[in-house]
């Protein structure tokens, strides 16, 4: 690696600090709960459908449900057994689609195998999209001059870490590493709306580190332990790293630690901007989740008052 | 211009005709015509909405037409007044939504300023989405692991012209010029899901020449006539043009010409491959009109068949 002997203007990146701002998102939520609280005498709702209790899904969701208590968000659960049939699941679906006290659903992914994730995510209701996993909305955030209902969770995270921490991105230039639908897809669209020049890199391009050396963006969302290394930052470059990914480690009593898709002390060397892992992109996603239940229990709100 | 005193292995590009093309392929639908008709009875029907008489929509309408009595396509065809009221506007196209004859809803863009076009183009059926300029479609077509019921007219023309010229695709460095919903866009994703690492550049990019240099396929859609010089092309790269600009020209009794986005003479002497304009990505687009109505037509058919 040659990231040592490279000169850089600032010798270490700013750590952008996921926790310390999903914290101070937190609280202007917090806040506006209470705003529509007052003005509509309503909180929002969140609905929350697990099924099974396979791999860390529990406990993503039980973080969400306690998320939802500390802000004063009302939180609706749904635990299905693992074997529950497509119809069942779309019943509850249903259900909370006509509950007028349910602002935000939320089917914990994955599913099991035997149920066609696609029919239940279009079952959603739009309105009610809070993961923005709907065709429809990802087609208006695909589109010009349309705004999607809800924007995915984790992307809107990553970019909340660049605006809030003061990164410039019309104009620059972002790679995106992973094209998935949950993060890379929709990510590209965020920074190409912000008027970023984005190239998405996937398992299929050639040469990742030489794109990577042009970003002045760099999102990494691949799910490979460390792969992008110091030598692949730009210079100052902003490095959002998404990745969450266990490696053993002796040392801790779980016996794994969590790392990066990025070599976090190589890249802090020659970025400007860095975020870790953990504490950086994961406290925001749950955060964004309660901003866009917030959003759609604002936009019902305002809805059933003009009815009125 | 430095593209004449370049080395290149190839001295001339091979020009893509896509006129040729296209032929090829309308005797291809007239052939899938012919066999539905013989297996279900039916035609493919494809209705066209034309508002107003502004510009050459009334040509393009008028092209679309005569391209479906050709090929044995049933056409319905609504001209309404340019200030049809918006309520109007939606009857027609819930009435063709409903007509069973029709698998194809094409309303020819764009609209008058007093219409919302979103709307309107909201109503169209998915089933009968031809353009696949609605949202659900876009979003399929973004998404990995779905697709589309329809992919918008241009943006498969260009990828057929690629496929059926044999330019490999995969593991391919793309550059798209141009962002907009009904090329741009729609264009950056078909390639992607053919696994070429894609950059857009739009008018915020400040480097838009050195980043085309490095494209092994180039897609210009910008509405820029000739911005695009020989020394913007990689050697041997894939150039589809869908520039389709007026420039005056003296010469010609209607007083002007029409030219790409690409300046075509310099470009050929370094591309691989290259289409003309006209004559290249503009024979296409009526051509993938009628074959997505084939498609909707096909499933339509096939979906009645199982039904009884
Ligand atoms: N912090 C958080 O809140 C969240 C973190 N994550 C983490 O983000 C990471 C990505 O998640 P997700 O998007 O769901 O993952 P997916 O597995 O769905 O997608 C991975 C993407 O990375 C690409 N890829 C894989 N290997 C390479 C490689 N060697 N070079 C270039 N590209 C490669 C794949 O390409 P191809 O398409 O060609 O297969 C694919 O597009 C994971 O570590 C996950 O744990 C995810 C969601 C939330
Ligand atoms: N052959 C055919 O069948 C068809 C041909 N066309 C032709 O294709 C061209 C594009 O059409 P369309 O997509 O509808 O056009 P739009 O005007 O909707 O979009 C043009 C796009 O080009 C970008 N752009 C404009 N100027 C520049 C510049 N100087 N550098 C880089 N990017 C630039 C714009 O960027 P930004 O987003 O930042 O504004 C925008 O994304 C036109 O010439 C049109 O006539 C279109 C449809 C069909």
């Amino acid at each position: 690696m040659s990231a040592a002997s490279t000169q850089v203007d600032s010798p270490s990146a700013q750590i952008i600090d996921g926790k310390a701002i999903a914290d101070r998102i937190r609280k202007e939520i917090a806040t506006e709960v209470k705003a529509l609280q007052e003005k509509y005498g309503k909180v929002p709702g969140l609905a929350v459908v697990l099924v099974g209790t396979k791999g860390d899904s529990a406990t993503y969701v039980r973080m969400k449900r306690k998320a939802c208590a500390d802000l004063g968000i009302q939180s609706f659960s749904t635990d299905l057994p693992g074997d529950v049939s497509e119809e069942d699941l779309l019943k509850v679906v249903a259900d909370y689609n006509a509950n007028e006290e349910v602002h935000g659903i939320l089917v914990q992914l994955p599913l099991p195998k035997h149920i066609d994730e696609q029919r239940i995510l279009d079952a959603i209701s739009l309105e009610k999209d809070v993961d923005g996993f709907h065709p429809a909305n990802i087609g208006a955030l695909a589109m010009r001059g349309r705004t999607p209902l809800f924007t995915s969770c984790t992307p809107k995270g990553c970019l909340e870490l660049l605006k809030r921490s003061g990164v410039a991105i019309s104009g620059k230039r972002a790679v995106v590493l992973g094209r998935s639908n949950i993060v890379g897809m929709p990510v590209a669209h965020l920074l190409q709306g912000e008027d970023a020049t984005v190239t998405v890199v996937h398992s299929r391009t050639p040469d990742a580190q030489a794109i990577c050396a042009e970003a002045d963006i760099l999102v990494a969302a691949i799910g490979r332990a460390e792969m992008v290394r110091g030598d692949w930052i730009k210079p100052g470059a902003a490095v959002i790293d998404v990745g969450t990914n266990p490696v053993p480690d002796a040392s801790k009593k779980s016996g794994y630690r969590l790392v990066g898709d990025v070599a976090f002390s190589e890249a802090k060397e020659r970025a400007g901007f860095i975020t870790p892992v953990p504490g950086g992109v994961g406290p925001m996603t749950i955060t964004m989740l309660l901003s866009n239940t917030v959003d759609g229990a604002r936009r019902a709100f305002e809805k059933a008052a003009a009815a009125q």
